[in-house]
């Protein structure tokens, strides 16, 4: 008999991959000037020190950090990560940290503890849409909430508890993917104090804050957490490495905690030690903060370009001012669509992901997302001329 | 508000977790003789091997071996693993293979793309209990098809079929986890022309093939797949190293494939790539069957001692004569409960895995699982020796 597609499950029917995945496809031609991604710089990558730690742990602990490992991760590792969030604010122990596959293994695995088909999830509109298509894939109902430039307004989350009876509020506060914007500090209390009255998970996922350039750090969401209500997802991916899939989830209630572990089992066993162990002594040895102040000089020069070259777009474009993170948000004038262009900025040596896949009710065809992180000042000022002509056009 | 444990999923709530991850909880005592484990031994993981490799590939690729990575995984991985399988009769290209978290997370992507809520998979009955979890996550119906000494009895596998309509038939088709039987090497390519007949994914989950201590060797099951039914799981977690979690699907159809792709990039976006990038340098340099064949040699003996230790259990006691793997099986006395004499067992400082959970319907009081990998020959009939008393007593 044929192989027959009518075979697939409900759930992956209607999924059809991350746009951006397949826009990182194209982007094997060097003369890009690649806008598209959200990778750190190369730059940021330090493979020879990674090559040395992985040398002293195999030493260290020997064929234990070859064997099957336990689910819950590596107690040194839970404990370090607990110690590199007091700088947010975040006062937990090592008991309440899961080790993760970058922040996207803990958005699935809270995701699969807690929703139902049909259950609501609210997020902000845009938001990730790697997020978006996890909670597709468990049949989520998605409802946007409207933001302005501190991030949610507080009403609007209030409106929509009380409408949609969510089961879960996904945030994304600082320098927010897609459109670089940080949720107001005193809007945090409150919006801690809203999930606990109505009793909703607020998935914090917070994988860009050390990456602050400007402005003043404020605490996480998660520093008024009174009842575990909000999960603080964080990711070694932006600081260290993407591909070494390293994140941990900051889960209070024990019992939910559990739940995500038991997910967790059936869904890779554990995190592959040697990569926590790696983690792990990178945070030990001290290495993480002179680094991340190392690489935050670079981007900060590099997001300074990118907002230097909207002089070249047209009149009327309104673009976003972060502070930090790894992207820039633009609206066009009206009537422009940013997913129609992007052939011909391709063909110009230019890419760029449409915002219209950040908005789970679509729409929005004139905005954009823009990321600074993988090409040099002078490129970015190049690529941004190239861009404004190409829009002019 | 409280934390609300009504909140949960429905898929979560019943689940309790890995009752043989409980058990590895209690094997910190170093006096302990454990038959409970499916760990590889500790002298075939080769630390120092694995921190060569990782500094030569680290210094090959540079920073990109840090980037984030195509879901798909790493071509040469794929290739190298197409290459590896050729030994087992498979014929396939890199493209059909999609590296993955250890087979573990090639049973979940399957199962995520092809079952819904109250699909019926059928199963080895015992079988694994890692993938009876993982079924029952995705609240499969899970049916049991009895099995002999030569494995699945394909007239049942046929009845099962007729009156289930199954989406999927699991299968361990090499020294089973947990009974350590093979399926015969005349029921292979009439079982992947049943599921070709009636268009059911086969998926053939195959991690302890190359452990082979007696006997000989027959093709895959997959050797003999037509149509793109039949999906290979394999692990490098036996044979290399489990806490690396590597290993790999191979889907020949390439929707099929297209749908677990999709699952993977919102489970974790990718499998690491140091580890993928290992595990290629590991089977590029050859130097996987010189190391299979040292590790069989020790489990050979392992499990012989095993085998002989019978002697010491209760008359009556009735088990497997297993050619390679990892696991013997046992029945004792009809009467007696493996379950109930665990703590006995423990006290006298031996553990092993009650062969009740292995059933999807419960059941099977009198069965045991043992494993010979983890104890030396003279420890191994220590512990059958205590076993048997324990038993007897």
């Amino acid at each position: 008999m044929k192989f027959d597609e009518s075979i697939f499950s409900e759930r992956m029917k209607p999924i059809s991959g991350s746009v951006i995945r397949d826009i990182f496809k194209l982007l094997g031609d060097p003369d890009m000037i690649s806008f598209a991604g959200g990778n750190p710089s190369n730059a940021a990558l330090e493979s020879d020190v990674v090559a040395e730690l992985a040398q002293d742990v195999l030493k260290q602990y020997g064929p234990s950090l070859l064997q099957y490992g336990a689910t819950e991760g590596m107690m040194p590792l839970r404990e370090s990560t607990a110690a590199f969030l007091k700088n947010c604010g975040i006062s937990c122990t090592g008991a309440e940290i899961l080790p993760t596959q970058g922040s996207t293994q803990a958005i699935d695995l809270l995701i699969k503890a807690v929703i139902n088909p049909g259950d609501t999830i609210l997020v902000e509109s845009p938001t990730f849409l790697g997020s978006l298509q996890a909670m597709k894939i468990y049949q989520a109902n998605i409802v946007p909430v409207p933001t302005d430039e501190g991030g949610l307004i507080l009403e609007e989350v209030e409106k929509a508890i009380l409408r949609y009876h969510p089961k879960m509020l996904y945030v994304i506060p600082t320098f927010q993917n897609p459109t670089g914007i940080t949720l107001a500090a005193d809007r945090r209390k409150p919006l801690a104090e809203m999930v606990n009255k109505y009793g909703v998970i607020l998935a914090e996922d917070d994988p860009y804050r050390d990456l602050r350039y400007d402005g003043e750090a404020c605490p996480a969401i998660k520093a008024y957490d009174e009842n575990g209500w909000v999960v603080y997802l964080t990711s070694y991916s932006k600081l260290i490495s993407p591909g070494m899939r390293v994140g941990a989830a900051v889960v209070s209630n024990p019992a939910l905690l559990r739940k995500m572990v038991i997910g967790k089992q059936s869904s890779d066993v554990h995190t592959p030690l040697l990569n926590q162990a790696i983690v792990n002594e990178y945070l030990r040895r001290g290495l993480l903060m002179p680094h991340i102040r190392r690489i935050c000089g670079n981007y900060r020069r590099q997001m300074h370009a990118m907002l230097d070259g909207f002089r070249f777009f047209p009149e009327g474009t309104v673009h976003t001012q972060p502070q930090g993170g790894l992207f820039v948000w633009a609206a066009l004038p009206e009537g422009m669509n940013a997913a129609e262009l992007l052939p011909k900025a391709v063909a110009n040596k230019v890419a760029y992901v449409p915002g219209t896949h950040f908005y789970p009710e679509g729409g929005h065809e004139n905005t954009l997302r823009l990321n600074f992180s993988m090409s040099e000042p002078e490129a970015i000022e190049r690529g941004m001329r190239a861009l404004g002509e190409t829009f002019k056009a």
